[in-house]
């Protein structure tokens, strides 16, 4: 592709720790920005976790998987794919919260990739906590409800609680639902483990129809079966890819806020999005990144690394 | 004192490092505990940090400062107070906070000092944010205001931002002037410092006389004359103290979310609440710890030794 | 269960965060609480290291384990067990040591388990080092010696050292099998390797009838073999669980003070557990947990979320 | 000011810990922007540790500091000056290095800042090692030598060592003096300390005029009037200011390569800047940070706030 | 055997927490020592990060070896070996580098190697970053180039970059088959992966006939399979095993430059060393451990405990 | 001095990252070793923290003390003193403890420094928590009882506790005066504070005449002239110097078991052993260093500076 404009910096022009941090090195194009119109991929931060009921940080996110980011080359090394070749991608910078008001975040957020969709961009999102992701799929599921692929250890399928009156990053997916941005027929969530209060968001699954593969389940299947049922669960529509990185086991992934232990180690994490390969991905989110107890920063790291295979997935699905 | 169910568990029985940890060791005495009435001074956590706009964390610092807080001894080692011979003290356990609803939470807050108020117990409280203090002062001035000795590198007398509506842990004690909850002109901030975005804050101290003492005057008249000035202006009526763990340096008090360089060591740090002994102080809080940022658990061991001391204040008020 | 007293504090009433932290959130029922003679298992600390022979701290595991402990929820995900509602549980608090008097902790600690076995208690232990287990076994194993499934990369069946005449948490089970508190034959021991001195440890073994499992077994075998073999060595008899944390490969649990690279991951270290499903289990533990070397706190949480595991298999023994 | 192009973006629209962090949230003008011409006043990273003879690291710095000066804001408490208004300032981006071959990256720093003097922009720059420092004055000392202030443990004026012909962040300011590009006796080094190899670096200063003032005398006269000599030795000439952040305390700044115990406190640290307030700036930098050794971010919180007093010195020299 | 001279200090004399660490326990023999005649394997520190093209610090890696090392026991758990029963094993100490002159360096290794072989020891190396294996190598390959087997998540066969004339830790491989040193048909490269930013590596690779396993291909046919293909390519002439720590995950070895998620758990790091018992192994190295990035110390233990595997090989082939 | 075999490695020749870490790069002179008879002061590690009854890990202090000490050069910056030359050093290794019983320890501990006195070796301490230095004294108390200067936040008079048998690092100074190996007269404890149990130990102070100065007298008279007092209590006769790492504020040092705030910055803490020079100081320790609370390794680092102050002290008064 000649456009060289879209092209991330090398490293062998600017040593990978130099330089401002924009995702993987990727031009800097606001909304405001000539070049706007260009944009196929746009990869956009969330600094927000308003909705976060535990442990805070994932406001920090965004910046994290920034400066991680920029360790990332221009080749795939299994597939060879040069995805900034494929696709023109920026990074879009972020969206601006409110710290201590969750609602009108929300507005927010939902107002941006509204703007976004109409524009024709695919966003490839860094959280943030999960709550983020309502205010995309708000955003983003103006032609009908969206499939969509969950890496997770929660359902996030819970009733608001605490009062009963709140969004938390506890039930995003059951308000999508509700709202209807997602199709549950179409919805498979994938690492589900860890105790729990009680079974009211795997009543609420069975009830709808959304596919719940607990973390023994894919163990015992495998990821390559269980994937190919994801792919058969979701089709060819239009599709979410949502990955909380607390799907990833503690032991490689513990800057987050909720871990659960017994998850995948970081092979596995990288090969569930590899298996999306095909797959119709019109947006994706790496949530639950919490840069105060990342203390090695590694989370990010996979976080970072883990975005690049979404981004691949995306480019082949343009 | 002879009443030893309000002594503190110590270290030649049970190690200080072993046990169940309350606050200094304390009896765990919730509102509907027996001995309840008894209690003369009530230890208490605000695990919020709802108005938190920058770094959070201070949700977990009640916690924090309670393992800390168990390697507080009996006696302080200048004075030879012995204040839980002093005073009747316990452990009264958290406010349960709603963490994705500010308003709500600021009214449990309320509701709960008001009780405590209500029973003539004095509250020693272990933050959470600053706008903690705001739901308690809204709690414990039911006889009119109060006067205030504020240690902190922020005045937190702004306006409300992020859109106007809301309030953070940056306006607690313009709030509290505005519901007629703190007398302006006995109110002392001391320790102001870090750049600003404007002058508001201090225009509006101006407008209402209250005094602020930068850090460049602490350090220039010292500490034993600023606090002089302290006595004189909050008198003998009943005075609050509010101690931002962020007016300390950096150096010594990372674990925090705004920290501002430039501060007092912890000698100076301490020095400060020693020298409101005689001042009639009928609350007090320390808020601002955040544990996330506080790798060596440092800034919490500091707080619980500053609660120690203005515990020995409040003893000496009784 | 009707009786709600033994039920944790919920999550949906107190953010986990909040409030002191016992062991789950239990009540805490000490030996002279009037509920005490209710419990059914009793959640104990034991935060003494006085038997390590190389880097300590596990002095202080129960406190980093009761604080990690307090995410847990009320519902197993995989077994749907509510715990809480099949057994009576309370923290018991802990057994207080002497840290400069190894032969006197170890009285203590066997007293008090004497005692609770005397009340009908069952005993779920958290560390401490491993020299712990003596005094515990010392207490429990009054009618008879005990079987024992031992997961740990090291057999801790070595001659005391040191000049010959001291107890290490490098001998326990040595001393148990002499002391007749174990029965050699009914023990097995899964997951050893590390660097050896020698081969005294496989000689006392190999001489008293213990299974040794070692990790390259384990991974050869498979989990499931490996522990269905585990079940018939012990059978349905009194059987004691100890878990070391170093059983765990480092990468998992670095926060212990002997790791060994090579063991397994944090899903076959819960595994394993489950596995004991069935099995007469009347006490068990969890030690050399080091909070020091647990800088991200990851190791404690495991710690916590293998005693839940552990708590449900004692709750279906009853 | 008018032109609000070259002002920071506000925490009031978006919270600082969002965004593409730039120094102090300036646009990002490289040398190729439309709006070059109009800097005054360019800030640069210089992300370079090959003359590192200890402990490297300093490569990561000018990301750290650019991470942390979002938490500046507009105005200056003691002063009230507010910089962005006072002069057009701009995030110039960082000068690439070969990371492998330290005369060409002299050579790349040299050029560099030989075009920004011809373009009349004053830098400001972020290292890096105090190897640096050499290459800028290459660039800088154009029409003859400037006068040094200079913070520093060591007086960075030892010979060549390994071998004798290669240059190190050890010797900067001795090639400077002997290429002409500092005016030794226009030369003060302020806060020296720490063991020695010997006392060459003393007599070099002793044989060319260079002023130097041990930490002793510097805590035994006080700032004010160490600062004022300074003052008095510069004069109104062109003086370049180098702040190497180990002249401050390691409690303070751990996170640097060769720390030396007993400098100043943080206030101290701040105070030497601004005490420089009225000399004619036309250049300065603020090296040594080493983020691999900076657990908090501390130290480059504290690098980021003397940027900005150093910023306002030269903002007010313009 | 007999000569206890050799043998390392045990633990039962001297707690392995104590003591001046030199690698393994084992005797300080510098080059001028009376015993340096009877030493066969030599292990030797190279506490060099100059060909370091990302993040540094490898050069602080010897120390960090030698301190973790002092936990290594006498006996091979799994094979029953005693290495230095076998061997005569001894610390030969460091290697001086010139830490800012990259081409002295190399030659200062090359010329210590060559003594080294001229004197019939053979070397276990402690990196120090990739770049000194080019060192090494041009010391041993004295007599033809020998065969390598490489576990590295990297093939470090690029061409030299920034500007095209200097050697980095990317290209040491590149260089020894240019230069003669490795025979590239007798070199098998284990564990790629990572993003790239061009294939020319690969290219050159086939070029040659040098044999590159991905890590994918490593997962897929298993580590029994691939590693009895690399005994197949090596033979049974002499080779060199060269260790990138980055070899295996993040999660198990943070503690270096340039980490690439997806690589091996601990238990496959040590079996692919496991697997080359019988091979002839004249030298071999551990490189890339970067202590500044290592925070619990585990990446450096982990380092020691494969350089014992490694040494159990060593001392199989004399 | 002409024998250079005493002088440090220089980092001239080999950089100070580089080599066995011995303690300020002096030969290992052991008591078996040829030079032995020639050495002056000795530096000897005591790897022991058997008495500690809070938080543990000052076993690990010689070893991160040696680390630390590769750093100092070999001139004192401000005196100019060259110890090495005045005197002939060595690090002797260290006293093997027996972890798991303290009074053998204390007896190996005796027994060794008995044999030091009778070689006439003066030496300097690394410990090792407080309990070490009753072993030093029962070594080196032979001819009659000394003097001692000690800094510390705890005056380590107390009586036995933990049921009253046992000594601690609580009570060695106690146990020293009771045994005659100090006289009461010629003691000084200076920099006491922190929160007490009781005032046993200031009453058995006041019994003996032990001078304690409190950190508050300390601060409000000044350096000078606390230590002016100090010279004249121990007057001219053999003193022994102890220096506990938690005199220090634990912002400088937090690595300690047992930190107190409230203490002297660096400066102080350096300042206060550069005052003792021209004492007759026959001994000397540095103790409580304890590596696993010192995530940054400063406090090991200035736990080596002031070893050298202590160095430098004792080498002048040869």
């Amino acid at each position: 592709m000649g456009d060289t404009f879209f092209h991330p910096v090398s490293g062998m022009e600017l040593p990978r720790f130099a330089g401002i941090p924009t995702f993987m090195r990727l031009p800097h194009v606001g909304l405001d920005h000539p070049r706007i119109g260009d944009v196929q991929i746009g990869l956009v931060g969330l600094p927000w976790d308003g909705g976060t009921s535990n442990r805070p940080g994932a406001r920090h996110g965004p910046r994290a998987l920034r400066d991680a980011s920029t360790m990332i080359r221009a080749q795939h090394a299994a597939t060879g794919m040069r995805p900034f070749e494929v696709a023109r991608c920026a990074d879009l910078g972020d969206v601006g919260p409110n710290p201590v008001d969750g609602p009108e975040t929300l507005d927010r957020i939902a107002g941006y990739f509204h703007g976004l969709t109409a524009r024709g961009i695919r966003p490839l999102v860094a959280g943030g906590d999960h709550l983020c992701t309502l205010g995309v799929l708000r955003g983003l599921a103006q032609e009908g409800p969206l499939g969509l692929v969950h890496f997770d250890s929660h359902t996030d399928l819970f009733a608001p609680y605490f009062g009963g009156k709140t969004l938390t990053h506890g039930n995003p997916f059951r308000a999508a639902v509700d709202e209807g941005l997602l199709d549950p027929k179409r919805m498979i969530q994938i690492g589900i483990r860890g105790t729990m209060y009680d079974s009211e968001d795997r009543d609420f699954a069975r009830a709808h129809g959304i596919r719940i593969v607990t973390i023994e389940e894919m163990f015992d299947r495998g990821i390559p079966e269980v994937m190919a049922e994801a792919r058969d669960i979701v089709g060819d529509l239009p599709t979410y890819m949502s990955y909380d990185i607390d799907f990833v086991d503690p032991s490689v992934a513990p800057g987050t806020g909720t871990p659960e232990w017994g998850g995948p180690d970081a092979y596995g994490a990288i090969r569930v999005v590899r298996e999306c390969a095909g797959l119709n991905i019109v947006g994706g989110d790496l949530v639950e990144v919490s840069p105060p107890f990342d203390q090695t920063g590694g989370t990010a790291w996979l976080g970072a690394s883990l975005m690049f295979e979404m981004l691949c997935v995306m480019a082949g699905a343009l």
